[in-house]
């Protein structure tokens, strides 16, 4: 085996896009849920069971499902660049304090967004979430090109 | 050169990932295959070359185009978590075999969820290979903080 | 530390990735600027503290705003596997010329797609541009497959 789980920066990462990686990957149960209990589906096959006259009325859009997919949205739009940065940085050597402290303000701030997010907490709740979010992925990205830009 | 590739469970994620990885950015000329044949275009500039009085109705959504999305939506939602938890999965040592099967698992529930998606199969075709994808990621996430844990 | 940072290949690759993936990050505050500018939003939140008899007006889809939405979803649908594959391809040993010719093609694609989508050159920039990104995803996967294949 590599000697890369040996590696505390690495382990550290390890753990931190495990856990933002699987509530990210948990949205879509929620979404699920919030579509059965408000009635608001996409596809004509998910309401095949139900009364004809009932289907047409189900094929519909609801604001609690729209917020729940534009919250998975954002997590996909700024997840999926922390995932990518986030192992290159553990891979470019920084201090483990470092890393921790850029691993942790991401992983708290985006659980905080969804927080914000689905239970409709007020402004700025969310948008200082998300920007936090995004200045971790700016800081690491700097810290990546700054040590090791070969273009 | 590193080891890496040495290494046959990373050997084995390399394959199916590069596999799934594919699958999902064919959804691109797909959903552009509808598109065109659909006649059902997103942006003015698309249709420029139409005599003018179609443009309008060119710009529209269609069910077919806009089911194909929703099926690359949930492929994203999906595929990308898997690309970065299989990745570290693979990194974290685990037995040939058993990383064989979640790889296996979760490329083949994902074509047939696109497949099923795509071809309108009746339910519960799509939210079982959908639930297969799921529980194969929460699988590997669950291996990777029982064996890897820093907080 | 591993060497992995001591690989040409692996530093250009953490280069171009981090470039492409900081474009695409800033696709997020560009969408921001639209929607104020625009007074486009999508939450009732996101409106709380204008006039009441304003916040109706203000909970509107905009084309800008949407255009920018579809820019940043296409990324997603390229950038993401491009990171993927990019990292793996680069751990398979490829000649530096031929790993930088990918990473430029792919870079360079994106970046004017995105100036060709939100700044609405006409037809054929756009197509052409995703079309050069997604040979070169094909390309990398081609050769990942290749030469590693384990099925």
């Amino acid at each position: 085996m590599m000697g890369l789980m040996e590696d505390e920066v690495f382990r550290a990462f390890t753990t931190y896009a495990s856990v933002v990686a699987v509530k990210m990957v948990l949205m879509s149960p929620l979404t699920a849920y919030f579509r059965f209990t408000r009635g608001a589906f996409a596809n004509a096959e998910d309401v095949a069971l139900k009364p004809p006259e009932e289907r047409k009325k189900l094929l519909r859009t609801d604001p609690d499902v729209e917020r729940v997919r534009r919250c998975h949205q954002n997590d996909l739009e700024n997840v999926v660049p922390f995932l990518a940065l986030g192992l290159l940085y553990s891979l470019s050597g920084p201090e483990l304090s470092c890393a921790l402290l850029h691993f942790r303000l991401f992983v708290g701030s985006r659980i905080f967004h969804t927080v914000s997010y689905v239970c409709t907490l007020p402004q700025p709740c969310r948008a200082l979430s998300f920007i936090v979010g995004l200045l971790t992925n700016l800081s690491m990205a700097y810290r990546l090109l700054s040590n090791v830009m070969v273009l």
